[in-house]
């Protein structure tokens, strides 16, 4: 297992950790300025935050900066209800892949959906088996043009309590059932992004890493799950500040063979969106070497 | 797979679901009274609202009324951090399984704890796989207990949000290797709670309810996942106002075996809690009827 506690080269940034600050919103070029004036040599930025500066200024900012992709968020969303959405979401995750492209990215992430319109909090229906169908479907078909760019997709396995909402693969026994299903060669075109807190509470988490191997494990975020958690979505800690032994877990990540960035990924309204930027930056890098 | 909707006599009431109204709390007795008077044949009494009136006046009055129970809440809490803690851990589950036997209880509902310490805000430790063990040292030992008492135990999966807290027992495939492991015979003498609160989200779901089969499967609670949950724990939706197709899963929970009844357990801050007890009791009755 590397050593973390001496630099932080194999630290990542999740954009959104510092996206919402309250008072100064940072906007993506802020934030890659602040990640690569310490040291920070990967990112992971979100679709909005790099069309709201366009891809194409994003893109020569990462590059200029010297700095990395650990992952694009976000690709997927795959349920629908009629030809029109489906089609709708087709052209929306080809569109993700070319930027993923465009942006040197080392996968796509996918957050699958849920039930169709339940984020919206009109869900359509209550068949979560036929929105798992249509993932299966969307991966499949998705697949065929991720290979075509040499672009590996990354499945999120989301935490159960997103199921209904967010993404209705929930495991990552799921997410990698659903890899041999599509991909039995394991081609390297399609793995797994193993979030801490999405599975850290799973009794066969060990052995599906174990499962997954290098050729699956295509990224890995850390935050950290606190006690109480007092929102579904916007309150995840700061590693170091929770129940999650983020430590085992990096050692079952790198046992099975995954030698890549280590992303901090915290929505945080409470807490850390509240905090100067900067401050949430220095205290990632600091958790990164002391508590990941 | 039974016909709910011409009556309610398989309709049992968690007496959570009515205890706590804004305004006019509602004690135990006048819970019973109002189910009585509707017709609701069964409840699931919790032991602090047992306590607050007196177990035998609890029981006296459930036998005069002609209740029965669908369960009894509840025991389990079974991790620790010292002998101390261990040994208090099971004088109280030795006197949850006597409070059972005179309430009559057809079983002792297991809550199975999470990380000791981590419900009242200071985790003692992240070591999930430490309570899991302790769980199920304690379980083994309780078990012994409850067979002299011809009392069952039934775990009940938390839904995967309550690990770090309440349960550290997350599906229904690890309650049944539990089961598995510490009574392989099904004597009946242990088996599982399935809530479909807890387990609706699970892919293995199908496979593991007819896994359980009739000898396993010693409860059934519904209530509903509504989006968005704003709550973790005071939440749920009344039967019909979320997205769990409980029709389908009461038909495979059947299919399994299981005849009982089904137990109504709403924790509700923001809504049910708000309003006046008999509405919340009526409403469960037509739902029940209608949507479960």
């Amino acid at each position: 297992m590397r050593d973390f506690s001496t630099d932080h080269r194999w630290l990542s940034i999740n954009t959104a950790t510092v996206r919402r600050q309250r008072g100064e919103p940072w906007p993506l070029p802020r934030i890659l300025d602040a990640c690569a004036a310490r040291g920070i040599r990967a990112v992971a930025p979100w679709r909005d935050q790099v069309a709201a500066v366009g891809l194409g200024a994003a893109a020569a900012q990462i590059k200029a900066l010297g700095l990395g992709l650990s992952g694009y968020c976000r690709g997927g969303m795959f349920t629908y209800t009629d030809d029109a959405s489906r089609q709708a979401v087709r052209d929306d995750n080809r569109r993700a892949l070319d930027e993923a492209c465009t942006l040197n990215a080392p996968c796509l992430v996918l957050v699958v959906g849920g039930l169709p319109g339940a984020l919206a909090g009109t869900p359509a229906h209550r068949d979560i088996s036929l929105s798992r169908s249509q993932v299966a479907e969307g991966i499949a078909w998705l697949l065929d043009e991720a290979r075509a760019r040499r672009m590996p997709l990354a499945i999120e396995p989301l935490h159960p309590m997103y199921a209904a909402d967010r993404a209705c693969i929930n495991t990552l026994a799921q997410a990698l059932d659903l890899c041999d299903a599509l991909d039995p060669s394991c081609s390297g075109a399609l793995g797994v992004a193993v979030d801490a807190y999405h599975v850290w509470w799973d009794p066969q988490l060990p052995a599906q890493i174990a499962r997954a191997g290098a050729g699956r494990l295509l990224a890995y975020h850390v935050c950290d799950w606190l006690v109480p958690t007092t929102d579904l979505l916007e309150d995840r800690g700061m590693m170091g500040d929770g129940v999650i032994d983020l430590p085992r877990l990096r050692g079952w990540v790198e046992a099975a063979g995954y030698a890549g960035y280590s992303e901090v990924e915290i929505f945080s309204r409470a807490n850390w969106w509240q905090r100067e930027g900067g401050e949430v930056l220095d205290t990632c890098i600091e958790r990164h070497r002391r508590c990941v």
